[in-house]
């Protein structure tokens, strides 16, 4: 079993997190989901839930660690607690995934610089300031370079996770879990139909 | 404003009710977002997330409310406590929406029966055996009748969110709200591609 930890924060974008929670959790036989924060305890989302989570100290090294995006990270990538915090999960993890404006807070680690990544395109100036050593992709569903995948904006991680379990354990069984949740799977992570609408 | 409720249980299947959340949390100028439960406090969903909630005692009246499906609502339907507070949580909202086996919960209630509505594909048999007086259809993404929406499976629930802001607020507003989490919506409640993969 691997973990499969998503780290939360004030602020964060609920589909963002929970979307790829709800396809993550669909392999319960390879993957064991866990949900932290900087420091444990309540977290509350840009639309309102508030969710328990753990202290990001307390994660095992190798596991996959996903993080969203949201208005939180605005001031997040400012905090150099939680980057240094973020660095040392991300550094650790076997799989670095993000999703929308979660892709800024893993560029401000450095981990990103020289690596071909995405975001949201709504917030992809903002994204691409915080980070210009990053070869940011601006028409992308979702984006992968090595052990890092990050995707578009807030439903693209729901596609993106699914690509990763087709990467990881083949086409059949992520078309199985997006057949099991009734989701219309974006599988082409170069197409990015909102590239062109901003 | 108006109350934007949803109903949470243990075992309630994470994007049932967190895909709606992200939808409705679009809408900020018109809908204040809440999260009940039965008794408040914690209650954990199938992807382990802990979420904390209000009392459905507390739930304002002529509020939307939406009822997610998940594992739970299994032992749910045999809980005469939990059927008569929704009864009465329902009897007093001025819409009710369920997605996927939460159609189960609402048919329990009473308030489908001869009643147009549809659920989960997967769970269909299960759903119908709970209320034979509902007209269940069979392929829907989603069915409107009255003031009830019931959608299929797990991630209709977002295209039939966006179908009620759409017959509330009108198409343009619910394309706009798709667009900005990037979501590829299946705008027409009538097609339903997984009606016929079972």
């Amino acid at each position: 079993m691997t973990d499969f930890n998503i780290v939360l924060f004030d602020g964060f974008e609920t589909l963002d997190a929970f979307g790829p929670a709800e396809i993550a959790g669909r392999m319960p036989e390879v993957w064991n989901l866990g949900y932290y924060s900087l420091t444990g305890g309540m977290v509350t989302s840009s639309q309102k839930i508030e969710v328990n989570t753990r202290p990001i100290k307390e994660m095992r090294s190798d596991c996959i660690l996903l993080i969203p995006g949201g208005m939180g990270t605005r001031q997040l990538v400012l905090d150099s607690i939680f980057i240094k915090e973020i660095a040392k999960a991300c550094d650790q993890a076997a799989f670095v995934l993000t999703v929308c404006t979660g892709s800024a807070l893993l560029a401000k680690t450095g981990l990103l610089s020289g690596r071909r990544a995405t975001s949201n395109k709504r917030a992809f100036e903002w994204v691409k300031s915080v980070n210009g050593e990053v070869k940011w992709v601006d028409q992308a569903r979702w984006v992968v370079d090595g052990r890092f995948y990050t995707s578009s904006g807030v439903s693209a991680g729901m596609d993106m996770v699914l690509g990763f379990i087709s990467d990881l354990h083949g086409a059949d069984v992520a078309r199985g879990v997006a057949d099991s949740i009734e989701y219309i799977w974006n599988a082409d992570k170069d197409c990015d139909p909102f590239a062109l609408k901003v």
